[in-house]
């Protein structure tokens, strides 16, 4: 079997060459910018592959997103039709997301950025906030990472909503579902977390009328992916008060460039796409796995389905 | 019924004052300062009541204490003995502490202090740390807070870890017990998280040799007494390395003076003993039930055992 791998990162594409040849032995690793008879090329391990990548190769039998999301990939115009996309889920992910929603809906709920602002002044100002149970807070998107930080946040005691296209079932959570669901679900969740997968219907849907069915002061975390948020609407919203903080782990360009607004924001937390962070070792074998279930069976239970985004 | 009021802060007095006595018709509610015949009193609520406050009233039925420590009123070298004290616990404070000890947690876990320095510098600096199943967390005190907060750390896939003066049995928690268990709770642990009742045992438990035992650059949250921890000591710990951050909610002085150094310290995040902040609405409904409760029984379950200092 052979694989190549591709990352927009010359130096992590090679890190990433040995790991997974060290994970697969009998098998061909090699960077897909070196990737010998492109015939002989059974898989594409990619992130963000640039246009026309994957149409090189005419006996593609997967290609793997080093990630959940697989976006990136159909982002490519001329994708191959037909080639199965295996995501990298895994519970890890799962659990990083988990601590990064409970953290970052916790610092709003207790407003940390007004009592750090506090401590910069020496100021001895306690903010009293609502009880987590007096405080909503809700998911749009239900999927894995979605569902599992619902729940998380059902867990630490707060009132939950999730929102997804299709209705779901979650123990604890409030479930939304559709267009039709969608103005009931926002109608007075104070804190919005976004972890929806980006398809030509949610691309913008973090927009000006969507913040405005939010309470006033509402709180806005978007740890799924930079175009379902329009940055101008977020920042007129941050402006007139609508919305009084938002973190962003996610950005239209990435990495962010050093001249953005929202760096030096002082309502926007920023961090670098890392609420899911992989970790190279965890991602490696999770990848090496689906890679030899795919060569021997034809199928691993991470295909995505392409038709749908996700 | 005759109930006095004093807390260190006068105007929160009067507040206190008309809001109990919203809450108790039929009873006369007057500050401490202004309490008619000392032999009419029935029953005072305070929170750190001055040296022979509480001694004036010969008929005193009760102490409550507007708050889950009791070590405030215990500190009156006058205290009348006998006198039952009553703690103001009720699943607000439980549900309250549970949120501050995810968020600190979750914070120091995730280093979001340095994430926050990278993103004043507009640096695109990803931060990737273990996955909670593999960051070892513990909690010292297993009370009402202290297991909840040890619970709610093992549900959120922390390894974590509980120690108490004596044994304790609780679900996901590796649980140690007296001074025989607590190098072995200490060897290892990544974050401590200081929820001890303030005793003759437990002052100054918080000091360098403490330190000395955590893994180096642990990180240290403080949300229990002000005097469980050696100042000096912290702060020569964080600056020789051996601790890395540390987050503290209370001070041997409150509010924390203002030319104190863990105000403008990098390493020190201070918080204005808000942790379990009791809002006065809800504090007042549980001390107005545990009165009426007391007045008609002669105890009820929140009076606090003196003589353990708890």
């Amino acid at each position: 079997m052979k694989a190549v791998v591709y990352l927009p990162v010359e130096d992590k594409t090679q890190w990433w060459v040995e790991m997974l040849q060290s994970l697969l032995p009998g098998w061909e690793v090699t960077s897909m910018d070196d990737p010998g008879d492109p015939a002989s090329v059974d898989f594409a391990v990619v992130w963000r592959p640039r246009t026309g990548d994957l149409a090189q190769f005419p006996n593609l039998r997967a290609i793997v997103s080093i990630g959940a999301g697989i976006d990136h990939v159909l982002a490519d115009k001329e994708l191959p039709a037909g080639v199965p996309i295996i995501r990298t889920v895994g519970t890890d992910l799962t659990q990083r997301m988990r601590e990064y929603v409970a953290l970052h809906v916790l610092r709003h709920h207790r407003d940390m950025p007004r009592q750090l602002q506090a401590q910069a002044e020496a100021d001895w100002h306690a903010i009293v906030v609502p009880v987590a149970p007096n405080r909503t807070v809700g998911v749009m998107g239900l999927g894995n990472l979605g569902a599992a930080a619902a729940q998380t946040l059902a867990g630490l005691g707060f009132d939950t909503r999730g929102w997804s296209k299709s209705h779901k079932e979650i123990d604890g959570v409030t479930c939304f579902a559709g267009t039709e669901g969608l103005d009931a679900f926002l109608d007075g969740c104070e804190i919005l977390v976004n972890l929806l997968p980006l398809t030509d219907e949610t691309r913008g849907i973090l927009s000006a009328s969507l913040f405005a069915k939010l309470p006033k002061e509402a709180c806005v975390i978007n740890c799924a992916r930079g175009p379902h948020l329009v940055d101008e609407d977020l920042l007129a919203a941050l402006d007139g008060g609508q919305v009084k903080q938002a973190t962003l782990d996610v950005f239209h360009q990435e990495p962010l460039p050093a001249d953005h607004p929202f760096w030096n924001h002082r309502k926007i937390t920023v961090t670098p796409h890392v609420a899911s962070q992989i970790d190279a070792g965890t991602g490696g074998r999770l990848i090496a796995a689906n890679l030899l279930e795919f060569a021997k069976t034809g199928t691993c239970n991470d295909v995505a389905d392409a038709a749908r985004g996700y």
